[in-house]
């Protein structure tokens, strides 16, 4: 049987504040990532969202970011590289505790916001990331959002990649984003996204803008939890991946 | 040969700002309690502080405390157990992963301030923190002022205990250390803190105010980090412990 | 013709986090109480607020509360007395000179939550905070919720003071609200609530939940702006005050 | 006879964490430029620091830093012009309220750290800056490190400039500040440092590290607070301006 994985960024809120449906989604999605606590996140929600998905059979990964949280880790900060270091450690550290707390444990890392378009974009820092990642538990697999650049690095560095596509983002013919601001860089017809999903996965490629095709390796589909149509969608998906005979299922147990 | 631990709250600067005498106390104390982030501390302090540990063999324990960076961790604060349980997790998963970054790994833990009183004082927080070390590893060990009370929850949930005495403080009749604003409760003579400490571990016995001697194991001296006199009254300790014939060694090697 | 006003809390986001539905609300209240950045808020959440409040004649008032984003505001924590007046004034203070570069100016004062409990309900702290704010501009108005208590107190400092009843709560016999926790506190139904803030706006009291009435100044009626159903309560009272004759302004115009 | 200012940053603590020796400094200098809350300082802090320097007759201006505690304002932020104002805005008027509360009240603006550079250099910066502060009051003095550049930004928006030298800085032959990385950037021996300034305030100029004189004003002389020889320098200074025959007020008051 064919499967693949949905993923979606979880635990953006923050004590009183709320971002996205974390409930509704976790019936949904195969895998989230939890915001950490340094640009979203704290330590109960993050530990109710692990307990939550260990009952459902929903893989969690870490999801760090700048120490940010009014920026909501969306801005470049001034660190040294040393100082990135120790902001993954720290984060990946706190979420394996939290998942291990509630009888869960962490499969994966993808960092969040501006670190992770630093991951994705500066060798430099998605070596010292992949680094950081083997260097605590050499089991997580990391994402990546193309096959090249990030992907490879973490493959150099023993790591195991899951290679993932946004179910409501265009490419470029690079194979990288379409970045937000540009028309079409964002696609909010559920339909849309739906047809283009489907046609990813089962090409094993990412098909951009302009209607090329790379052969890429498709291990999970990206869907977003904070817009008002960000469940809609990511239910369509999975209704539609499962007619077409796919099982939902984490990455990591592929 | 007679072994004793010497230990001592570290890390508890953030950013900028420093509080203590980190490197020169890391040349006379045998085990460091690493604050954590929430109430003191940054990752980068405590990767400093878990890298400099390694080279010297100097053990590294996790120090949580309360969210409250303002107030140091020393103000009670309104959480829910089910809270409080999250803020250790995420704290000592923290610590473990900033140690494994820097090739150490974690000891113990000893809660900080506030939190620490709760888990001495209060049964029900005592059994709550040692469960949740003990599901995070087992094999760590946590720290108890007293012979009684914590040691004992602390056992009874499989945890191994490091009873420890304070080199600076005074006890009261009933075991427990003298409340900070009565007069004598802190001793601020280096002469004095030695003798005690000397008469304490050869006695294996905690001597009172009153001169009271109450049998209890006596595995570490805590001392202080963030007084002028801390460091020449530690040296003292060390010193006076090596002329008596005591080899200084972290207490989980003991 | 008879005068009225409709208070909100507002500007409780902080960054990327929104909480209630400022812009549609501020088309209903004649005053906002604006979060300050301590337990909620930001400085341009507070910004734009206060340019919005100009623009539409709506008055502006500080609520200042703890800091304590997470908690926002409703924990009680550890302050000295001297620290309250000093978390008082910086908040006001903020919150003078964001609403003055917006071309407005402050009204009044609100404290928010667990420190407008200890406002209303320990003399000593009504007095400090009234105190803080005679000091700082004798010419801000302070509210009060019941005709006594911190009312009176404000009033000896030398403060206005703008009684204000609430439209979701149910009240007591001795004229507090009814504590949330227990049946009936909140109102949910909008018939309800609007035929109450009309009979206590008309009758010049406090209707208790046992259908006692207490003569009391009603200058202002607070609705809430962070439930679901907040907005279409508002937008119910606001109407059958109208057509019940009563002109909606700010209570400092009054 | 002839007067001049010597001006500290103060008030850089937070909570329990102290930088500086601000007591023994408010003994020395005659105005103060206060930490706000953001970069560093706190409510408390503040307040204290008002208090003491109204006792004293020491003149006090807000010092705005970025929110960034943890870089203590020195690194560049993300910030949008917007959000610019109202930071500023913010800090002057939770100043302007905490000196009031002490009987005091602010004599000027001063930006701290990487915000300071960027008013000096960025002249949309700097209009920005004194946009803002001759809205919230025009009366406050703003201080400018050189004469050009963003003390005619102020005195074009109206705003009166008191022009300050670093005591412990060397300029450069363009008048600005050599960048501390720079060799000779920073003057730590106490007598080389009263010979400079001596010549600077009695010869109306900047003196460059080439020994090029830049005739300049100079309101006031900067001395630092956060070395060990911040002190003994700033004493010195004093010492040798009195002895001078110079009388140290406030620029405020010349």
């Amino acid at each position: 049987m064919k499967t693949i994985d949905l993923n979606c960024d979880m635990g953006e809120g923050y004590g009183a504040y709320e971002i996205g449906q974390d409930d509704a989604m976790l019936e949904v999605v195969s895998t989230i990532n939890l915001a950490c606590g340094f640009h979203a996140g704290d330590f109960s929600i993050m530990s109710r969202l692990c307990r939550e998905a260990a009952t459902r059979g929903v893989a969690v990964g870490a999801h760090p970011g700048y120490p940010d949280l009014w920026g909501f880790g969306r801005r470049k900060m001034a660190f040294s590289d040393a100082d990135l270091e120790n902001i993954f450690a720290y984060q990946i550290g706190a979420a394996q505790a939290v998942a291990r707390l509630n009888g869960h444990m962490l499969t994966h890392v993808k960092a969040h916001g501006a670190l992770g378009h630093l991951v994705a974009d500066e060798p430099r820092i998605g070596e010292l990331f992949a680094r950081v990642v083997a260097r605590l538990d050499d089991a997580l697999f990391v994402t990546s959002m193309t096959p090249r650049g990030f992907g490879d690095i973490a493959a150099r560095a023993g790591l195991r990649v899951a290679h993932e596509i946004y179910a409501d983002r265009a490419y470029m013919d690079d194979g990288r984003l379409m970045p937000r601001g540009q028309p079409g860089a964002v696609i909010h017809d559920a339909q849309e996204a739906v047809r283009r999903v489907l046609e990813m996965a089962e090409g094993r490629c990412i098909i951009t803008a302009t209607g090329k095709r790379i052969p890429a390796p498709v291990d999970s589909i990206c869907v977003h939890g904070d817009s008002p149509q960000a469940l809609p969608i990511a239910r369509a998906i999975r209704d539609a991946l499962e007619a077409a005979g796919w099982r939902i299922q984490p990455f990591c147990r592929a």
